[in-house]
């Protein structure tokens, strides 16, 4: 095969992200949450409106996971919102680094953090595959982890433990790409401590 | 033709979207904002993570876009992201209300508003379609308004006027759309007032 980076589970996978505080310290609240999340393991890029991590998938997910809770964890009303993607045909095969393990550097300070969570994500499958029943069984698997799924306009809502919530997110993401997707796109907007939180006018 | 709401531009488009203003009041920016856009076209619901509205293409664009800017007229740094949709095969006929015309509501107002902004977007057409050259055109008539674009990774970025902006994602959209592809998604961030603005690590 030329280009082994394209094969299967080492694919580059990758995930366009950014961290909204509502506070007027935002800029302290990414800073020190950034601050806290070892991104070793991922090629990252920040501008002025996102950030851009590549690497493996259980990377990619462990550093965005670590870097909500760490924000959310100041007990400001944070959101992240961006989008997973992984084998866009138009994607270059540089900044990244592959040749990590998935070992995930985030995984013992981000369990030590306790948060309920909103999330609203919608996966777009781009080429064949037979994806609708891993989609099934990854949204039961996350209504067995004690999550509220419900189905909206364009989207699909999750309520409940924040790491249920990434833990659901990645599965899906990452079997649905195993299942014989080429191009994977998942949205995904997460929430906490909204104060308008389940008394929002639904 | 047994349902006419599934033809051409008639189609029912959509956007989930949220408004992220960086400061302690952002729920005061939130509120004032949304009083000043006149929402009457769309069918709207409003949630603790997000808010969808439904309706014609160009009155979906008019809300989104005046939101945007009557929030951006505070000089705070406030961010709206979302995923405009139209076409989406699980899509139910209801929440709409297609019998307006496309005269703006909002036009008026927001034309009034002179603002900057960095947009990053991406286009997903989800199913077959001569979009690419439709694609091309369009972004090559964004640059032709002074908006300076930008290829980055699993994304287009936009700075310049938000005017022509929002014209420019519109008229992507609408025309990729008219250009034979069924289902079509476009996520969008679009950032005013960033204090790191050109000041970036890009």
């Amino acid at each position: 095969m030329e280009n082994p980076q394209a094969c299967g589970t080492s694919r580059i996978a990758g995930c366009r992200f950014s961290l909204y505080p509502m506070a007027d310290n935002f800029v302290e609240v990414i800073l020190t949450a950034l601050k806290e999340v070892d991104t070793s393991k991922v090629w990252k890029q920040t501008d002025d409106v996102s950030t851009c991590i590549r690497g493996r998938i259980s990377q990619i997910f462990d550093v965005t996971k670590a870097f909500f809770l760490h924000a959310a964890k100041t007990g400001k009303h944070v959101v992240m919102s961006g989008t997973y993607s992984i084998g866009c045909p138009g994607d270059s095969e540089g900044d990244v680094f592959l040749v990590e393990n998935d070992e995930r550097l985030n995984a013992e300070t981000a369990a030590a953090i306790a948060q309920q969570a909103a999330c609203q994500f919608a996966l777009y499958p781009m080429g064949a595959g037979n994806y609708m029943d891993v989609i099934y069984g990854e949204v039961q698997k996350i209504k067995d982890q004690g999550v509220n799924v419900t189905s909206i306009h364009y989207a699909t809502r999750l309520d409940g433990d924040a790491h249920a919530i990434f833990t659901g997110l990645e599965n899906c993401f990452s079997n649905v790409e195993k299942s014989g997707v080429s191009h994977v796109v998942m949205t995904f907007t997460i929430s906490a401590n909204s104060p308008s939180a389940k008394k929002g006018d639904k």
